[in-house]
């Protein structure tokens, strides 16, 4: 990375000699000797065990190692078997050439800079919806502007739409005073561990294979990850027997189970729960009393044949399940679907049943961040309430969506179909999501191999394809997948869509 | 808060009767009996301790009663003797009127909507040096998009641009590898705070009064805060001994001191430190190993005659200081200065001196995170590199920051003194920063009124002030301070210069 600034220019002058004597005069430890406490300074032995103990191999030692391999392309071209990174860890697709939705940007851009929308010349350079859904919102942001910080749980007018988008996707209502806008699905996440974490006692059932997000904000929370294991031979199955014994073997050990995190459709696994399932999850949830952490950050990126994305809310309302039966919270983000706004960091939480004294304290922990960034608030309410049939920018806007999600079922059916034409390699179909999560039999010579650098076998694997392709991709065992008995089942995965093909 | 959706429609039909039945068959309490975990639903007494525990005065009860107070009014016009709420309990600048800075707004909306880059119209509504920033700032980012996730620290063509603006500011060179470009400056206090505090036996030495940020994290992190005293007599002076003295008192009480708060220039309490203040700091902060958190958000909000800010990291390099010798992390933010872009929520830590492997976790924690709102890390970068003289924006950029630094150099003056002409109210003068701390006498029938009333007497000034005129301050206490050995001393404060005059 450069320097923007003359790293060569002098760093220690002024005086810096009497400055020294100064020094030693105030010295403390000087002036009052043993009394005085001990010099301790920051280490990492000093520092926060959990902070250690976190891990999140989405951003972890293989894309730092592809950080660097980029610099070295850039300051010196040919020095590596590839020309270029391709960064298929995560799912950001905007990186790989994805272009954001025109009529999501008209409206950022104006509500960004709203003397715009006094000014004829405008039009010719946005369309008429946008303008007025602008003007809309911008007139109901108190001071109308974006700078201002807003109602911690976020502006009314995006509390309000984004309501409204849910009620119609579920055809049950929701309430504005349930959501809290957030930057991006991650905060929300963490401010749900913070609440409900107070100690090593306090587990969260997880999916195993799980987007190291919710292992990491547990270790740092200092819970307890609790895990389930989706069944790979079942298409990534969840169980509800596999749930079962788990909160059995967790309570035997000491550990009250507070919530289930359930992924639909799946990061890494891809799978689709059906509503069948969906149901056994919410009676499970209500019957154990845990609240369903719901992570529904996918819930437009669908592409198996005739798979359809619930909501755990509608189900539970489909199934006469009120507030005052089950807690569910849905996270929902601005960075997937067919929009792919990663850098915006727009989101939102819907919290449901939770009693009122404890919403009280989820709303003081997202005052004390005051709020999210209102251009995210905003964007967020536009995916939750985009153009609809009649509006001028409805056409292009359909045009761009439908080219986007045709574009990853096509590429999720290909990269499928290719991993599982490759010697030593299966792959369950992706259903929805962003990713594939194949697994690998090594050769016993490459498990040898890895054995003597000592490293797992499935990060030796992705480190050589790093380094002999400038491929990033995640070793399964970042998602916490067992390598089973024995390291020749192994899964590679993470891999985006885009690119690749 | 009205709803978006119709609270009317049904929410519980579909086979619900049926479902109740499933309910009942798959209920695991039934199915295993007490052999199985008890229900542990979510209630006040399950939740972290730690959350219960945390206050966040500027945002606490008399703001929550305030915002029930505006839903009244809007729905009963004239049901109380003021016709709007006045929120003085924070610096909110836009929410007051104030106006974004016109370059920043441009060369954002056009970073959001880049296509209106390439067309012709765009200079007859956009300034060209705006234009060029823009593209500048696009092309260098991955993926020319503001909507890609960047490197977990900001991108690196914004990290370029806030180094190089510390370096001008300074004097001294800073790096880029050493910024952290976060969602306003309060995600870096928890991300530091995450990072030093591993149990109650840490502890945080923190002004009283103090911006309770900083108590609210401490708790939230589950250390301890160690309160150091400015003397409101010497105008909030932070006097060496009184640093000494709280230390030594923290470490015969078995708590080991990991960091030193410095709020420079104040909040709430407006003082501007003078240099050689902030090199005793400095020294004792090497001395005892302390790292040293700086809150610098106010550098650009100084009215006082002859007082001027130094960066701590200025003040440390200056004295010949280098990395070696003492951590220093310096707070940044958009929400104050003359720009007052709080829902932009843009910031950075600059942190130097940290050992490797310890930054390594700090980049870690970032991680998790992902990254900070791309159009935010875009606005911190623009105001640490401002249009310069010559630039076609200037002129305007000129007036617009210097009628609002003037502005809020006026009301400090006539805000402080109106206070210290009413009768029981004194003031020290704000020589910097947004707010004023004024200490009110309370007549004894008040006093007992209060504790009749079960609060404490700046609480219920406070809320009797909301009650009856509107305006919302902050009672002292809310920022730790003490009411000394009687409530004849009291301090009402945090007035927001906006407003009230």
């Amino acid at each position: 990375m450069q320097s923007g600034v003359d790293t060569s220019a002098p760093v220690y002058s002024k005086n810096g000699a009497a400055v020294r004597e100064q020094t030693v005069s105030s010295g403390l430890n000087q002036s009052k000797g043993s009394s005085m406490p001990k010099k301790n300074p920051v280490s990492i032995q000093s520092i926060n065990p959990k902070v250690l103990n976190a891990e999140y191999a989405v951003r972890g030692e293989i894309v730092i190692r592809a950080q660097a391999l980029a610099e070295e392309l850039k300051s010196n071209p040919g020095s590596h078997p590839f020309d270029e990174i391709i960064y298929c860890n995560i799912g950001n697709p905007q990186s790989l050439g994805q272009k954001p939705i025109t009529f999501f940007r008209e409206v950022v851009a104006l509500c960004d800079h709203p003397s715009l929308l006094d000014k004829p010349e405008t039009h010719a350079l946005f369309s008429s919806d946008a303008i007025s859904r602008a003007s809309r919102i911008i007139n109901k942001i108190p001071g109308q502007t974006t700078g201002a910080y807003s109602h911690s749980q976020g502006v009314t007018v995006c509390r309000d739409d984004i309501a409204a988008g849910i009620a119609a996707r579920d055809g049950y209502p929701a309430n504005p005073e349930d959501i809290f806008v957030t930057d991006g699905a991650s905060p929300g996440v963490h401010m749900m561990m913070q609440l409900l974490l107070s100690s090593e006692k306090d587990g969260i059932l997880c999916p195993i294979p799980q987007y190291p997000l919710y292992s990491a904000s547990i270790a740092l929370h200092g819970g307890t990850l609790v895990p389930y294991y989706l069944n790979e031979n079942s298409g990534w199955g969840l169980e509800l027997n596999e749930l079962k014994k788990r909160l059995q073997e967790a309570h035997d050990a000491g550990t009250t189970v507070r919530a289930l995190v359930v992924i639909n459709p799946g990061n890494p696994t891809g799978q689709v729960l059906s509503e069948e399932n969906q149901q056994d999850i919410v009676n499970f949830c209500k019957d154990e009393g845990l609240v369903l952490l719901a992570d529904e950050v996918y819930q437009e990126n669908i592409y198996a044949e005739g798979k359809t994305f619930n909501s755990f809310k509608k189900v539970a309302r489909s199934m006469g399940l009120e507030d005052k039966d089950i807690v569910i919270v849905s996270f929902q983000s601005v960075s997937k679907g067919y929009y792919g706004e990663c850098g915006r960091r727009g989101g939102y939480m819907e919290v449901t049943g939770l009693p009122k004294d404890v919403k009280d304290q989820l709303y003081k922990l997202a005052s004390v961040n005051l709020c999210s960034n209102v251009s995210g608030q905003i964007l967020v309410s536009l995916v939750m309430n985009p153009p609809k049939p009649g509006d001028s920018s409805y056409e292009q806007f359909a045009r761009e969506r439908d080219s986007i999600l045709s574009s990853l079922a096509r590429r999720a059916k290909v990269l499928t179909e290719a991993m599982n034409k490759l010697e030593g390699v299966s792959c369950n179909a992706a259903e929805g999501a962003m990713y594939v999560f194949p697994r690998l039999y090594l050769p016993k010579k490459a498990q040898i191999a890895a054995g003597e650098a000592g490293m797992k076998a499935d990060v030796f694997y992705t480190r050589r394809l790093l380094d002999s392709t400038g491929i990033v991709m995640v070793p399964g065992s970042g998602f916490g997948q067992v390598c089973a008995t024995s390291l020749k089942k192994m899964a590679i995965s993470h891999t985006l869509y885009e690119e690749l093909i």
